[in-house]
């Protein structure tokens, strides 16, 4: 928390100036208390114990930032992380970033001034930089050094388990289909890397089709992946949303599905499950992972260490795969 | 904002005996002093001039509550809410009440001790008597009072315009489908009673099939729609999730669709816009009931009047209409 000393030394007065204009006692000229006001609204200082106090009080609140809230896993997400955070007394602030690492700064600068007890990130972005390794932060799906926990599904083992799906379905031509992100390692490269490894082990042909993310134009890459590789009977897809529109463009060219393709997506969100053709799908276990994400953000806001937790994932026979 | 008279007189001692345990100066015995901090914390009495300032810069803070961030139209209503409130500097809180007064009260508590400057509400719970009215409180769909604003679309002309589609189509038996909220009088009621009178008006014949909300058996209650009602040919379905179930199990019926029985929807949310059959719906235009609703709290943050807004609803032909 910033102190009344760091207020002085970025307005460039001394103490003794820089207490006046807090304390409105003694003269001080107008440009010099806009000076210590601007130091006191940059820093978040807090100008005395009772404030303090009041503030810290008040403060049981985590910030939580998603690249999108309209993606159904993702509020899926949100909706138990609210629940287990508010059983522990919590409020939750939510900020859809939408991958502008801009605003991610600014829910980490509330955290550095003591506005937020803690952070859960969704963040494609380098907010590496951004972060002290001691600060209360659990990252989805993102491993950015070995002080910041995580909490992610088995994606590797998800795609392998995808491979062995198809494979077992009788497929003989494989791909993966999906996003990267330019610099990033994410957990949801394993996705690709389990199902690649899977397919080279059993020493069978794979195409990779993958665009960087976000995907400007969904339907036209999913368009080239149905013209590109029309021998292909077996596809594992990175997320539900993206399988879903891949069925839809695969039904409307009078590709049988799972006779001549069979499709496999990632997620296993609830949002989708009435609809027909059911999606055959990697099940992550949203609940679980929000439950676990808010544990072990609390730890770390207790100051005590803690260990990335990764999930196992189910596959969901559906309509999409034999 | 509470004074340091309110907590004297809810702790039930004098001014001066509140003002030693606030200001930690004097003998006070423990157990007074501890009826004195509950009557603080009970209140949010926020100690002194600067506290006071420091909490309300820091204030630019909305809280949202909502059913649950699970269904599709309220996760993209918060996304719009979310990003028009940023525009403004002000930070959003997320409540998913699930239902329960308990926690949407804790909320208007939070407004009335001004930890937050505002409240956007989604509740089918009688919180009327928790509200005074001159608190900055927007609803959706809701309508508790002159002096509470709310923002809805035009639910009463989508159920016209839903019965005026099905008739073009060439249906000839019509049915409502949907739920009630006991007690209440919610602008989604209007949905069905917009189809009810325009199928009156036309003298056609119509079943309305509702259950309380919330359905705890959906498919049941559908199911129980489409045995009850053989000879319907044209439903309009209260929301899009509803209506995409009912497809799907009338599909595994064998019944046709549209040619046995058109469905339309209420919503058009664009997470399911890209599944097959697509649903023909009316839809709600989210992102614009989600920046005037800001639009409108912040105006009665500022003090004010508004006037509800109401957003005209449009037709979306999918697959589920002739």
């Amino acid at each position: 928390m910033a102190t009344i000393k760091d207020v002085a030394k970025l307005a460039g007065v001394g103490l003794g100036t820089a207490s006046r204009v807090i304390n409105k006692s003694g003269y001080v000229s107008e440009e010099t208390a806009k000076k210590v006001l601007d130091a006191v609204k940059t820093l978040g200082y807090v100008p005395n114990e009772t404030a303090r106090a009041f503030v810290s009080q008040n403060n049981k609140m985590v910030a939580l930032f998603l690249p999108s809230i309209h993606h159904a896993f993702f509020s899926e997400l949100a909706f138990y992380i609210e629940d287990e955070l508010d059983k522990h007394g919590y409020k939750l602030m939510l900020c859809n970033s939408d991958g502008q690492i801009k605003k991610e700064i600014a829910y980490i600068n509330m955290l550095k001034q003591n506005k937020v007890s803690g952070i859960i990130g969704i963040s494609y972005n380098a907010i590496e930089n951004e972060i002290d390794h001691s600060m209360p932060i659990v990252l989805v799906d993102r491993h950015i050094g070995e002080d910041i926990p995580f909490v992610s599904s088995d994606n590797y083992g998800g795609g392998q388990l995808a491979f062995q799906i198809l494979k077992e379905a009788g497929c003989t031509k494989f791909a993966f289909i999906g996003t990267y992100s330019k610099g990033l390692y994410t957990e949801v490269e394993k996705r690709k890397l389990g199902f690649k490894d899977a397919a080279e082990e059993a020493g069978d042909p794979y195409a990779i089709h993958i665009e960087e993310d976000p995907i400007k134009d969904q339907i036209s890459f999913l368009n080239m992946f149905l013209t590109t590789y029309p021998d292909v009977d077996g596809v594992f897809v990175e997320n539900d949303f993206m399988a879903l529109n891949l069925v839809q463009l695969a039904l409307d060219k009078n590709i049988k599905i799972p006779q001549d393709l069979s499709i496999i997506g990632f997620d296993g969100v609830k949002t989708y499950s009435p609809l027909r053709p059911k999606l055959s799908t990697i099940r992550q276990p949203v609940e679980k992972m929000g439950r676990s994400l808010v544990e072990l953000l609390l730890k770390r806001i207790s100051g005590e260490k803690v260990t990335p937790a990764i999930h196992p994932v189910e596959y969901i026979k559906g309509d999409t795969t034999c």
